[in-house]
């Protein structure tokens, strides 16, 4: 289910077409109209809402919406109807789309500029003042938001979006069902010099970025070319805001990398890894699967055992903190003293 | 006073002007002509000077400018024309707009692509190849600058400007005197997924984003929509460049967010907080008022105490750097020896 | 060599042709074609390799390419014909150019918008919905490419290029040669405000920025104008992706500044300096020449001595790092329990 496919208009249901998307057993009136998702607190009446989190359970008994969609465990606690469920969280996840706005119109709008060799899909839409240059071929059901370039020789695949403004260079290939949002750029050159007696000699990038299915991109991010072979985002993953990828980088699939996220040349991410905010990745590193990093954490080495790694000084009063650091900065030298004392 | 008032042809004021605009005592010939403001050691004869921050004063001897605005403590030592007054600068901060340049004109340009259905008060100005889809309703005197996309729905108030390749996703709001640097993206989906044995299922982010009255927001910065709720901007915040703001974080009143700061979803920020260069805070956490964070700092718990935090190591030459480092991964069994001895 | 001079059909070559462009000692058949560049494990028949990492020294005997880039160290071992040269990633990165894959095309595109008091040089190139305001100026050759705006009285000299959505604002100078990519802001106002009784009151930018030549900046870059004076990026500059420069920062000839990098307010960097990935500079700080700054470092203080820098606490487990960091908040308070001790 992709944002083109659901129009405002369907965003009117009952709770029995409810029970049926989400597969929930419904306690209730099935016939009962429903507008609206909110929380627990906001719900007002023709709305539904979810229990997911046990922290929001103290809102259940105040809570006006229509109905709640809930597990076992607090079904008996809920005021109103019940859409019985193994995993809300998923089933508001599913049931979110059916609420999402869409203004995206088939068809190509007339001030786009789209090259006469383009191949388009069926029920591609591109929208004002984007650009399509040569050799570009587009799925089906393809979205180009307004203002986008899409460079020579890029290849999208079925169903996938990019929002406005988004930049695709050439001979760039997105999978199927990829959405990218706006200000993304992808396929600029890698950081690639060498150094001729100080001056910076630039090496041109050679390679592409191919990024698999059912990817997510966020706003303001960046996945630069390769230098010879190309950057590489596996199926299923998903991308936050500026987030920069440097060339070469290869992710594996189901991988999640949170905004602000910057890893470096040639790393590699492994499979159904969790990059915090902020995290920085150095260079030419190999990261194994299931690798949960925490927030602005500091990655130097590889890691090969799968697991929860952090950096950081957490956060501090100021004095207190300089106070700190000016013994950090002496950390060694306090330890070998140390040494010498315990060693008497 | 915002930049779309101030012409060029404007730029030329005398002392006797400027002493009016600031409302400072002038010590000298209001006659003289000014056309322009620089620092101390910069300025030329013709031009106007300022002096608010202490280090500078030894450059007041010196300096060419035709008159220097400063407080009583210099007054005495100024070998031009004065411009005395309490806050110099404060007084330079608003002396600055006018000599502004602007070239925004009102009226919409040709190129530009504009549904039928947008409303807009008086005085608008809509550069070339901007894009405002329908429902878009714009304040008197908003500027919308080359390239920027409006998608349906947008509200923007009066005396707003989006500066070129400004992004606003559908139904974001503005208030008024908001600006919008280049390159930002206002409204795009919040990081939000639920997962399902291994798969990330995204959720259709349904929330927008509120932005309040004299905000200022940099370049190629992201305010991304809220999942159910809106992502909120109180009035009077400043929002440098590269700033994330997650889905469904709130920003008090006039609070500045320095360039690169990221903030998780559903964070709360208090009133007249600062948040220093690459300032990095977790989700769900609430800041309170009078918060000042320093830069690069990691807020991984919510603070309810005003005052000033900090994190980080300081910088350190490289090789004491590793040195202190392999002892900081230890400090805990290190601490733990210290105990056993200091008992013994 | 820059971009726009290379096309596709010029991407074959035979060996004498690239000994001759890398001055390398050619041993084999000079009429071998080439028709592209590979790594030596990814070469196949037809394709140039190098060696200039030890590292990949290995892969040297089973490499199927058609010639290998290499110095004499690795001669003796290489199955393929040779071409041998005493810096072989520099002869790569000149080789690399061949390779490079253009569309740009001269003349100015029927949907840009190009004010008629534009000035430009031979062989310009401008782009489907580029947007270029009053009194820009462009020289001989330069690319401005889809999507991009360029403000009032830019200039812009030759041979240099702007890749697609690129936004420069008024005033804004950039030398010869200088590449900039896609979503890059430069010239965007510097984060300057004055408080007044708890609000703030905005500073106009009167400064501008200046770009000199050879310079290179990366995607989604911000680089601010100054408050009064410019900023000043110098000749030969290597700029990433997601960089902030901040108003009045100056950064000296050949200096490297990677990915995520943030640098504040008035800041002055030296020459033939680098910033590793995600390094933060605080305000008013002058950093020598000759300095190499580490990922994520937290730079405070001015650095006088060239040399090698850094922070961070490395990566840890993370139950290890919130047992470390615990210590960490009290490491002051430990050092002295140690000198209670120490003295006794």
């Amino acid at each position: 289910m992709t944002a083109h496919e659901l129009k405002p208009s369907q965003s009117i249901l009952t709770l029995a077409d409810i029970a049926k998307i989400v597969s929930a057993e419904l306690k209730g009136d099935g016939s009962t109209v429903v507008t609206g998702l909110a929380t627990l607190a906001n719900a007002e009446s023709g709305q539904v809402s979810f229990l997911a989190n046990p922290v929001y359970k103290h809102q259940l008994a105040d809570t006006r919406a229509s109905a709640v969609i809930l597990d076992e465990n607090n079904s008996a606690e809920c005021p109103t109807s019940v859409l019985l469920c193994t995993n809300p969280y998923l089933a508001y996840a599913t049931l979110s789309h059916y609420f999402e706005f869409s203004s995206s119109v088939a068809g190509v709008h007339d001030s786009a500029v789209v090259h006469d060799s383009v191949i388009m899909g069926e029920g591609v839409s591109i929208g004002p003042n984007a650009v399509l240059q040569q050799g570009v071929v587009l799925g089906a059901n393809v979205t180009i938001g307004p203002g986008c370039v899409v460079d020579s020789f890029v290849t999208i695949g079925d169903d996938s979006t990019l929002h406005s403004n988004v930049t695709l260079y050439h001979h760039v290939v997105l999978g199927m069902r990829v959405n990218v949002h706006s200000g993304t750029v992808i396929g600029a050159d890698g950081f690639g010099y060498a150094n001729d007696k100080g001056k910076w000699k630039k090496i041109a990038q050679l390679g592409s970025v191919v990024i698999g299915n059912d990817v997510d991109i966020g706003a303001s991010s960046t996945i630069d070319r390769g230098a010879l072979d190309d950057t590489v985002i596996g199926n299923g993953v998903i991308i936050d805001n500026q987030v920069q990828l440097a060339h070469n980088v290869v992710i594996g699939d189901h991988t999640a990398i949170a905004g602000c996220v910057g890893i470096a040349g040639s790393s590699v991410i492994g499979r159904n890894c969790t990059l915090a905010g902020a995290a920085g990745v150095a260079g030419h590193l190999v990261i194994g699967d299931d690798v949960h990093i925490g927030m602005q954490a500091q990655v130097t080495s590889s890691i090969s055992e799968p697991g929860s790694y952090a950096s950081g000084t957490g956060l501090m009063p100021t004095d207190l903190w300089r106070r700190n650091v000016v013994r950090l900065r002496r950390l060694n030298d306090f330890y070998r003293r140390f040494v010498v004392l315990e060693r008497r």
